[in-house]
């Protein structure tokens, strides 16, 4: 499998981690957001993914390459082709909570503050760096808050998001923290999620996963 | 089941289709997101979903009450419970184009454009509504266009999306469409999402979804 990746990309760490966890080995191939205008809007990028987002992955291990986008489509695909380690649990119900934790990251908190937003904010709505800054803290600490109260309600408190292990939840949570904490956000408020995030950062998978372990971190 | 939806919220859309698609029936509780400071936000449906978002879903068929948000997690949960009308293909490779297809509604164009963002938009930014417009249009219609990319490029043409069937990335598409005429959005260059949004608009699972056939549509 060959991963289309930039070290600072949550999106792109999400599917690190779950190679990681699942023990699938990838090689890497670095796209650079900033350099060259961006190297994931050229030509020969958006031949891999049209949509000019990373990550993609390709699997040359199937009969006919496979071509993915979209870090959680990547992920589910991951799950159902290398079912060892599993990232889901078992049940309908107990999967879709897991589903909509991480939905609630990847459909509510990221968009709204990846960087072809604040760019526009910045640069056609001329919002000030300040503005930017609270823009970004709003919507990810009142996201992480509701989070926090979804971990506060579980039944039985467990050491990781749904249970004795991490999954997808994780692989979705720890890089949305990552990105709040270089956002310097208040995470005070979080304690649960933290403790999650801790633990996850204790463990090779999530190490060697993060921004500073790429080999195209900078 | 019963599902909590306003008429005119996109994620309820998904939702109903993908309930009317399978052929589920279910009770219709209204919570309206613009009366009484946003029902959404009241104690009593927070108690329901932490998170103040519709739609939630409430199945009291399984042996305990689940109760179900983020919409792509409950069309998950309706597809694992009820495998009948299946929405998603049954190979990996292909389930994974269609979810990548509704990720890319749900993560990069439906988030940027919701209801929330606009009045912070406003509100707080202090963009004028020409400028809000031009927001919405500008993440939408480079969206669609992504998505109309993806259908030119398939192996071979089909009357939906992705096969002789709706499925999974017609319950996320035609909400976003429907939501893209509300607002104006130029949709002249995506001819080839134009005619799954009518072959889909002839069939009673999409009409009786649609917003106007709501109990609580104005």
């Amino acid at each position: 499998m060959r991963l289309y990746s930039y070290f600072r990309s949550s999106a792109s760490y999400r599917v690190r981690i779950a190679l990681n966890l699942k023990g699938i080995s990838y090689e890497h191939a670095g796209i650079h957001l900033l350099r060259n205008g961006g190297e994931q809007l050229s030509e020969a990028y958006r031949h891999i993914n049209p949509e000019g987002l990373v990550p993609a992955l390709v699997d040359d291990s199937a009969d006919s390459e496979v071509i993915l986008s979209q870090s959680l489509a990547i992920i589910e695909y991951l799950e159902e082709t290398h079912p060892e380690h599993p990232l889901l649990p078992q049940d309908a119900a107990s999967r879709a909570a897991v589903r909509a934790f991480a939905l609630s990251i990847a459909c509510e908190i990221h968009p709204v503050n990846n960087l072809r937003i604040l760019k526009y904010l910045s640069q056609t709505l001329g919002a000030s760096d300040e503005q930017k800054n609270a823009w970004y803290k709003h919507w990810c600490e009142s996201g992480l808050q509701v989070l926090e109260q979804r971990l506060q309600q579980r039944p039985v408190q467990t050491p990781f998001c749904f249970g004795e292990q991490p999954g997808l939840a994780e692989c979705v949570l720890i890089p949305q923290i990552f990105n709040a904490q270089r956002f310097q956000c208040d995470l005070s408020a979080t304690p649960l999620l933290m403790a999650v995030y801790e633990r996850c950062m204790a463990l090779p998978a999530f190490q060697q996963a993060q921004p500073s372990a790429q080999p195209d971190a900078e």
